[in-house]
């Protein structure tokens, strides 16, 4: 199909939406992806990567000549721009910026400079600014006049700054109605708008949303000059992301998206790193059942159950974790509240403690008809879900005040804790009634 | 504070920005919560309730007088009111209804029989529509008439319906600035405009607002007759709130969020009935380790080793599952594609495999000085990585292709079936060579 027919091509994206798109690109050799995008012209190659997610527009941009891919990115919105650059390898990047028009460029470095998860890395380039002696009709001139390139602006609102581009105010579309064209901007201007700053990070600009209802803000830098917009879109998405990586941080997934089509050995020592780690944490809580092998030879039914214990341990640390990490994101506990989540945890870990005691003492002595051995396994799952949902409760809020991501460590931490607590119980009270065994 | 002084409860909610309201009512007594809604004009409760995620607003709301409930309810955006009834308890729901005006609750019981992931459950009914033989004018003095109730709808479009309300057009608000005023909107609305079915299913609508950078849809009945509109970030919150529901699904809580706030009985209720389930998946499991017991006495240091083996593979397991729905999610992965996860988790599952086979395996051999135990625990978990990830892999598909959420089972399902795998390979492979060891 890619017989060097652009024109075919072309057509076939046009007609394609964009997850199929990206599925079929994700699924095509790496050489034929570069034939593909030297073969479109930088606009629509630009579409194309428009419809990718950034990890994947990344690898692409990387395996390019510098100067095609700065083609391409000069007909990208600026926010594109950086999440890429942003993903990719610090040369490339360079070696791209510097292949871009002096503009582009210098806009591109400034853009990179801000955090990604602050205003100034989410926000676009691409507004609509006027002087306050302008006119409505001056306006309606320059849109009708620019029309197919503002169409793509995406932009509700239009910004009254001074000569020097400080922000002095904003003006709805719509406000545009209905006052007589010969208005200047300065009597219908709302002054002083609610703006943001390039610093602000996403929670602050999420609350900034939620507590103001507006199609996008305006954002300064520390001298009030206005220098893009953030529309709320942008936050929300920068805050799904970051929530998902949290919980496939929680999985083992760590340092971002994995997708089956990067190379083996990329996605391959991905997860390695961190099995590796989780090893180490394996065999330090192992070392616990080591201490006890002589009770485990004399009642050998133990090393049935240990594992049970402990798997079951490890999952009530793991839903009190996910509740935590959860009412953190939505703003509905503070990183401080640990007496809170101890009271609201230990009653939870009690009840479901005593529940699932019961259950599996009960389980075992049917099995094995062993009562003792029953009520050393249930005691000892009893007291460990109650440990095991403290400890997951509060994991991730230890990490947030100590500006650790809480997605990183938080499971294996607690599988850790949660193991050696198990074993430990389960292990000493086996010992304490070992002639009764 | 409570102290029956509304205007100061009103003014203190004016001034606080939603996150911390929702904090604030989520920490006082629930008796407390129920004075102040009683307290507060049906207006200002509604726009308190909106601040609110659905499952609290609905637990406040069932607790309230069915007459109270209804007439915050009718102060409510449609898609809320659709969103918090099907959050609450069906009797209640109905309570409440039947005391709202017929109107409202006609078109409440309309919409509560619309799946909730598709058009018709996120759609609003608030949208303009006009007929086809009224001018620009007619439309901008409507406009300016009912200013201050328009000004809540969030509306960038105006819809042309015949009287019967087919929809035949739309225009863009702004498309009104430009045309003569006496123009009728038949000449410049846009005929067949984009539209989609109150039957159409969430991921459509997804890939239908990538496709069209649309700040709205008309949603339409089987007829063809406007029912209300979809809004992209209303398909956004669905697609956040269902990624984020599978994950908590993963880490082992079911059915829909939790709360700190809620009832301890709710609470641990949730959570324990996925735990009792997985005691039996992990009795089935440590079976395994019964049928062992003899090599387990000959060898006592396996007990150490087994819950490490067990528990890497979960590991693994865990990673390939949540890459595969990822990527099924985002649509890079189609539920029947088997080969493909099979090779490219292959792959991943034989280096890593060999990798922390060679790791463990030396770690066992360094720490218990018996070559023999480090070859048998090292070449098991070798092979159970390899198993696990392919497990792992395929189980959110073959979920998915039976219909079943991935979210529900994939987690317990894949501890199981890679601990009995770990624990008979180990256990297996250590009794082939039991005279060695």
């Amino acid at each position: 199909i890619e017989a060097k027919d652009a024109a075919r091509i072309r057509s076939f994206l046009d007609n394609t939406n964009p997850a199929d798109t990206a599925l079929a690109i994700s699924r095509i050799d790496d050489d034929l992806v570069n034939n593909l995008m030297i073969l479109l012209n930088p606009e629509d190659a630009a579409e194309l990567i428009e419809d990718l997610s950034d990890t994947q527009a990344a690898e692409i941009m990387e395996d390019l000549e510098p100067s095609q891919a700065a083609a391409i990115f000069e007909e990208l919105d600026s926010d594109h721009v950086v999440d890429i650059l942003g993903e990719m390898d610090k040369d490339d990047a360079n070696a791209i910026i510097s292949q871009m028009n002096p503009e582009d460029a210098e806009e591109a470095r400034q853009f990179l400079t801000y955090d990604e998860d602050t205003a100034g890395g989410l926000m676009i380039s691409e507004f609509l600014d006027y002087r306050s002696n302008q006119t409505v009709q001056d306006v309606l001139e320059d849109l009708q006049n620019n029309r197919e390139e503002y169409a793509e602006y995406d932009v509700q609102y239009i910004y009254i700054t001074d000569s020097a581009g400080h922000l002095e105010g904003v003006l709805r579309m719509r406000d545009l109605l209905f006052p007589q064209r010969s208005t200047p901007l300065s009597k219908l201007m709302i002054r002083n708008p609610y703006k943001t700053i390039v610093t602000a990070p996403l929670d602050e600009l999420r609350n900034f949303f939620e507590e103001h209802n507006l199609f996008g803000a305006p954002v300064v830098d520390q001298d009030n000059r206005l220098v893009g917009i953030v529309l709320p879109e942008a936050v929300e998405d920068a805050k799904q992301k970051k929530s998902v990586n949290q919980f496939l941080g929680l999985s083992g997934i760590i340092g971002g998206e994995e997708f089956r089509s990067m190379p083996v050995a990329v996605r391959a020592g991905r997860r390695f790193s961190w099995l590796s780690l989780n090893i180490f944490l394996n065999i330090i809580a192992a070392s616990i059942i080591a201490l006890y092998q002589d009770t485990i030879a004399a009642v050998i039914a133990l090393a049935v159950f240990l594992p049970i214990v402990s798997d079951m341990s490890g999952n009530s640390g793991q839903q009190a974790a996910a509740v935590s990490m959860r009412e953190l994101t939505l703003g509905l506990l503070r990183p401080h509240e640990f007496g809170r989540v101890i009271i609201k945890e230990a009653s939870v870990g009690i009840l479901n403690g005593i529940g699932l005691g019961l259950l599996l003492g009960g389980l075992v002595y049917l099995w094995q008809g062993n009562l003792i051995l029953g009520l050393v396994i249930g005691l000892a799952l009893a007291l460990n879900t109650l440990l095991s949902v403290l400890v997951g409760g509060l994991t991730p809020l230890l990490l947030k005040m100590l500006k650790l991501d809480p997605a990183l460590v938080t499971g294996a931490l607690i599988t850790t804790i949660t193991d050696m607590g198990g074993f430990f119980l389960v292990l000493s009270f086996a010992t304490i009634v070992l002639d009764k065994l």
